[in-house]
């Protein structure tokens, strides 16, 4: 059975500015790949509500598992619920769950939080969407579907990805090797690389140069599937095939 | 009249893997902001032809520019070029001007490299392709129709970005000027915000929290947008709004 599919969506203006470097991505991408449910595809789209609608609409139909990161705090510009709520045809209103978290928080701050409009939205979720907790934040992420809403700030993301993760249903894990040499340059190997690659096609066979400040740099040959005896004949291959071109191969990402 | 609009493709099985953190998504909006294109999506999309074709197909008819990095080398894995093609519906072929350059590069060299099929590869380019140089690598990009094809290697991207730059016809550039408070909270300062928003419909004003490590944290608000006498108006309402709040602001990003 093939593994289940991710798609991630980057939810912001910020990220899509330049303000924000996105930090999401590579966690996500690393742990879903050890879940065993790769990420396919990730976008990053604007805070505006027809583009928030239509692409949930388009990808959670397209993949197994969506991903959302971004807009579900209480400012304006956090819109990312209603827009899910409409994708989904459903109505936004209190989570109960939620609600009753957020406003016994705010009762309990010396002097006591005002439970207002802005943060009241943090409570208000699509019907049916089930909580993902986090240890960061009092406002949680939720469940809709097989779609995954989280929060943007890196730290707060993380937490909820990892109280998230026991429930999703993963494939065999994505498994990796490496192999790199300094001084070998991809145009060397290509053509034998293109043939490993052949001769074992369930694997992904990737080739990615690198460079060094003040010079020089080499190649590092990834492959990645999830049967790792046939991953370390590919590399074993790569290595002999980077030997046979002049280089130093050695095991692993360059340092 | 609006801005012409800008799309993102980054090409990679690496990206989405996790095993490479992207850099280009950050200096590309950031420089497409400053000659007025902003960047409206980005999408992080595998080696797989279908999925290239038809992203390409999608977005270079949604949006007035799209670029894409990555996938441009000699190996197995670098498909940009005739996925492009295929797109376009045009012969994947030498380019002229490539080809000499990348030949007689080869031929320079000491001892002289052979410009074989994998080198090759580079000089072959979907019928119609203007290069875009750059001073790092040999291998040049393209422009065809509205689609920038670019390296993935940071370095060689951004000095091919900046050999494109002046021949895109960009818009007023986008601006933007930020105000921070520490101790403020986005709950506190939400409803005045999206009163502000409001009255300033033309700009875009987000709002976003920042932590602190050992604790501690508070709200950056950035306004952007092409008009710099509303922004400024715009971002000295949201320092009254966090005086008003309790707070001490700040003119420009925490640093």
């Amino acid at each position: 059975m093939p593994n289940p599919t991710a798609c991630l969506l980057i939810i912001g203006n910020e990220v899509l500015s330049g303000r924000t470097r996105d930090a999401n991505l590579q966690f996500l991408a690393t742990r879903l790949g050890e879940i065993g449910i790769p990420m396919k595809e990730v976008r990053v789209i604007p805070d505006v509500p027809e583009v928030i609608i239509n692409t949930v609409n388009e990808v959670r139909a397209k993949f197994d598992h969506v991903f959302t990161t971004g807009g579900i705090g209480p400012t304006h510009d956090d819109i990312t619920s209603e827009c899910i709520a409409r994708a989904f045809g459903v109505p936004w209103e209190p989570q109960p769950e939620a609600w009753h978290a957020l406003e016994s928080y705010y009762a309990r701050q010396n002097p006591p939080g005002d439970f207002n409009a802005a943060r009241q939205r943090m409570a208000t979720m699509p019907r049916g969407a089930i909580l993902i907790e986090n240890s960061v934040s009092i406002a949680p992420g939720y469940t809709i579907g097989n779609v995954h809403v989280m929060a943007g700030v890196p730290r707060i993301m993380q937490s909820m990805f990892e109280a998230l993760a026991p429930r999703l249903q993963g494939g065999p894990p994505i498994l990796s090797r490496s192999v790199h040499a300094h001084g070998v340059v991809e145009g060397a190997i290509a053509e034998g690389l293109s043939a490993i690659q052949q001769s074992y096609a369930d694997l992904d066979l990737g080739s990615y140069p690198y460079y060094r400040q003040g010079g020089g740099g080499g190649v590092a040959v990834v492959a990645k599937g999830t049967d790792l005896a046939a991953i370390e004949a590919a590399v074993q291959e790569v290595f002999a095939l980077m030997q046979k071109c002049g280089g130093t191969p050695a095991m692993g990402e360059p340092g």
